[in-house]
């Protein structure tokens, strides 16, 4: 039986930078010829990042985009390369509505396509045909889906080429491919992390194979992109079932897998020819299955990526953040320490008169353990400040909320001054349970870029916090930070648990009501106690404009804050 | 001829008040009833609201919301109703894509329909057949489209339904039930304004009707929802197309409207019978066509109601914001003024070391002669307070943009401290031109729960304003304010022209860069100078994440900030 040697391609791509992005698909196309194979594998989108957005109406970007790929193609030589563009038919029939609006130009078509590549030519273009448009999706706003089954035979090889969606419906355009002769299936994706994709990803592609028993080259992008996280994982699995190539997770990897080729079968597809077959001769190469992660490594490093690329692909090398005593901002201390390097990592401490003296205690010994840069700026002489400022308005009253808010917005300032004048980026702690009760203040804690942990449930804090001490055989994070009430310090002797249920009764209810879509009712039903559930179901409720002010962080959940759960502010629902 | 008499009722509902909108439904179906109409025609999701958004994806939402409907129902007598609401057919198959995912309910299929009620009961049923998914619109995201094209007869009447979007592509659904026997088409909307809007659906309705000779009732929502609003200007077009009844524009109305219908057309459509003919005899009421404002009163009333509705539906009375003594802050102050009543608004202003005198002395003006609260806290004992706490980490080198930065940000914890003690809430005052490029301090200035005038351009506004004095016949905004050069006033002699072009070259470019999405190579080439093209171009990009964290505003151009122009914030396309 012949073998074929395909690359798999999962590289780090960032949106809109279309020259760097072909360096980095040029590279790998070098590599992949280096390695004497038949065919070199990207993900979705490549040549221009995903998800685009409306980047894509921009018919500038378009143009530009397909100067881009035309520049990919020129360099092929005979290793087919497979790559994501996107695409635009001009002379189509208007867009669907939108052109109808008198004065509206025509967009003509957008497509989702995928370029196969060779001897320095596109030789034609498969069109992605089910387009997701739910959760963070919203592919049904740009594209038009394709409804040709083209087959191309690389190296002797009949190859189906699919993108993300088409492997994931029922009938899939998969089957179609497999069924008209092809031997192989190649889908091309950007497929965001969440927490138990990778065993989906699996499953589907198992489900693919037992109906078709066809082999199929499944390649990610990888990387961050604002809210969104791809963790590669690319995969080759035979026709029988069996995985023979397995990508890493969350990094850039070029990766040479051979597989044996089932015999023609019969053709009913149209097929183009795209190179002919190799003379060459080569040992076959041994199947490498890269190490999968356990759950808490993989949301860890999911975390870190996402981070990471924020920071760096915006521009800027260092972060700062406040460091409270407390588990949020500890763990994002640790996060920042591993995805930006503790040199370019500084806590900020910033005692307020309701402080505890463990706090700074804790937070210097932290600070100490990760080697990143302190510094300790009390609140004392602007809270003084506003105190003074504010009486005439507000007479002797005691202030109660207005102050605790009041505390957090000085931080807030006072790490906005820094950033501003070091050139950093501030980094959020906040956690999802607390952006999901809105257990926050608006322009205080919630002031800055990126959100380290916001999909990350306080009960899943934690977890991470003791698995990041236990892989690193030391208490990196001090115990005493693990173990003492969580509390805010905004008042004397605060502590969570005077305004919200513990965590471990909080964090299921919310799971249910943000991840499950159900409601107070439902949940009263299901036995939760009445006045609590109504409570926090109207919290998470009047919570939506702390959120749609809140900066992105990095999803880690099927259904987290942001794109993916898009509520109105002006909601007047109750659900109960 | 026979007559019919139609009630367009044009009502403000709230997304998710359920009960109370169910309330205005029957409020308003009593008052059709009173007037002995044949036909009461409410707006598009009426029921729920527009848009529900991912309440939709709420099961419990989707029962209180038929439930709902079925009392709107019991309540109907031989007065027809028409009425948005959503429907979902349980056992229809699993919703594309997104049910593949293991462990994935399946949601069934969620339609945007419109009931046909009378007698007690729902007749039957329209679903909507073309659900826009671009610009503010999401609609794929949740519905699936409708397929059939039933008739209804109402009063001996056959009446085709259709919603919104249907009737604005080519060829549209209303063609079909016109051609199939419908002597009367309904349709109902939630058209979300924006300028020339009023325009472009008079053109499309005079379309339909130059095809189709049938005349048409067109129903609008009226009201604020987030950053939409809608418009009402409900309007009845005759089959020779005059328009025989035209409603308020920005108001609540209940308009009773008698049109002769044209004979009986032969019907190939299925027809169910809603109501029979009456037997009543009545007078023909007199034509009432509600004038049109002029271009500037229309965004005036849209900015208006699109404030009073988010700050009133979201449970609040009073609104402060910051009165610098520019235009921006005083077009904002009079917006508010209007929309709240004087009495209802408190203008706080803050000098700082770099304010000039007039700044106090003309705000000092503006708030008498509106009439509203106003009051001056100095910004210096903070600004003092916060040198002295950064100090030690900046050492004596001089601040630059960070003090700028600090001074605005000082005034938002004041804003923000004076909100959460008394209950109001923080009006922005940026405008359009600034938020494109960013120039504003975030968690300074764009520190808010609504930006009033967010989507108003730089140039509009001194029209806006200037518009605003003329029709009060009085200098109620001090003509200083609309002659001085802007400032923002951070450091001594600052003025946006040290930094900006003149708006009279900024805003056109703006227009193309984010309106029409051009990029600064098309500006270039079109003569503007190319090294300012490509610095506002990028300003343009980077203000990015400012913008999302920035509040919502209403909407009154074709493409808004927010949900009409979705940007990646990590997004290195330049398109030089």
């Amino acid at each position: 039986m012949p073998s074929l040697r395909i690359a798999l391609c999962q590289i780090d791509i960032i949106v809109g930078d279309l020259d760097r992005n072909v360096e980095l698909i040029l590279e790998a196309i070098s590599r992949a010829e280096a390695a004497d194979c038949d065919l070199a594998v990207f993900g979705e989108l490549a040549i221009c990042g995903y998800p685009p957005e409306d980047l894509l109406l921009k018919p500038k970007f378009m143009a530009d985009n397909r100067a881009a790929l035309a520049r990919v193609a020129a360099a092929t030589g005979d290793c087919a390369v497979i790559v994501g563009y996107a695409d635009d038919d001009q002379d189509a029939p208007p867009r669907e509505g939108e052109s109808q609006l008198p004065g509206e130009p025509a967009n003509g078509a957008i497509l989702n396509a995928a370029a196969i590549c060779a001897n320095g030519e596109v030789k034609g273009r498969f069109v992605k045909q089910w387009l997701p448009n739910y959760n963070v999706f919203d592919e049904k706003r740009y594209f038009r889906p394709g409804e040709d089954y083209p087959l191309w035979s690389i190296a002797g090889v009949n190859v189906g080429v699919s993108i993300c969606e088409d492997m994931w419906v029922d009938p899939s355009p998969v089957n179609v491919m497999a069924d008209g002769g092809a031997q192989l299936i190649v889908n091309i994706n950007a497929s965001p992390y969440h927490s138990d994709k990778v065993e989906a990803r699996d499953a589907m592609i198992a489900r693919r194979i037992d109906e078709t028993a066809t082999p199929l080259v499944y390649v990610n992008l990888v990387g961050g992109q604002d809210e969104l996280v791809f963790d590669g994982t690319s995969v080759v699995v035979d026709g029988s079932g069996a995985t023979i190539a397995r990508s890493k997770q969350f990094e850039e990897q070029v990766q040479v897998a051979d597989f044996a080729v089932t015999e023609p079968k019969p053709v009913t597809l149209p097929v183009t020819e795209v190179t002919s077959r190799k003379s060459v001769s080569r040992g076959d190469l041994p199947p490498i299955l890269e190490p999968l992660l356990d759950p808490l490594e993989e949301i860890w490093a999911a975390l870190v990526l996402g981070a990471r690329d924020y920071v760096h692909n915006n521009g800027f090398t260092d972060v700062c953040f406040g460091l409270s005593g407390g588990i949020d901002s500890a763990l994002t201390a640790a996060l920042c320490a591993d995805a930006f390097g503790p040199e370019h990592v500084h806590a900020v401490m910033m005692p307020s008169r309701y402080s505890s003296d463990h706090s700074l205690s804790d937070s210097e010994k932290l600070v100490q353990n990760l080697g990143i840069d302190g510094r300790v700026i009390a609140l004392e002489p602007a809270h003084s400040a506003y105190m003074e400022m504010l009486t005439p308005s507000f007479g002797t009253d005691p202030w109660g909320l207005t102050e605790e808010n009041l505390q957090s917005r000085i931080r807030g300032v006072l790490l906005m001054a820094l950033a501003n004048k070091f050139g950093w980026l501030v980094m959020t702690t906040g956690n999802k349970s607390e952006t999901a009760v809105g257990y926050s203040t608006l322009y205080g804690d919630t002031a800055g870029a990126y959100a380290v942990i916001k999909d990350v449930w306080k009960l899943q804090v934690y977890e991470l916090a003791r698995d990041y001490n236990r892989r690193a055989g030391r208490e990196i994070i001090p115990e005493n930070i693990l173990t003492k009430a969580p509390s805010a310090e905004l008042r004397p002797d605060q502590r969570d648990d005077q305004s919200l249920p513990p965590y471990e009764e909080l964090d299921p209810m919310l799971i249910e009501i943000v991840e499950n879509n159900r409601t107070a009712a439902e949940l009263i039903a299901d036995g939760h106690p009445e006045e609590t559930v109504a409570r926090i179901a109207r919290l998470v409720d009047i919570a939506e404009f702390k959120r749609q002010q809140s900066p992105l962080g990095t999803r880690i959940t099927k259904r987290a804050f942001g794109k993916d759960r898009r509520m109105p502010i002006t909601n007047l629902y109750r659900g109960t």
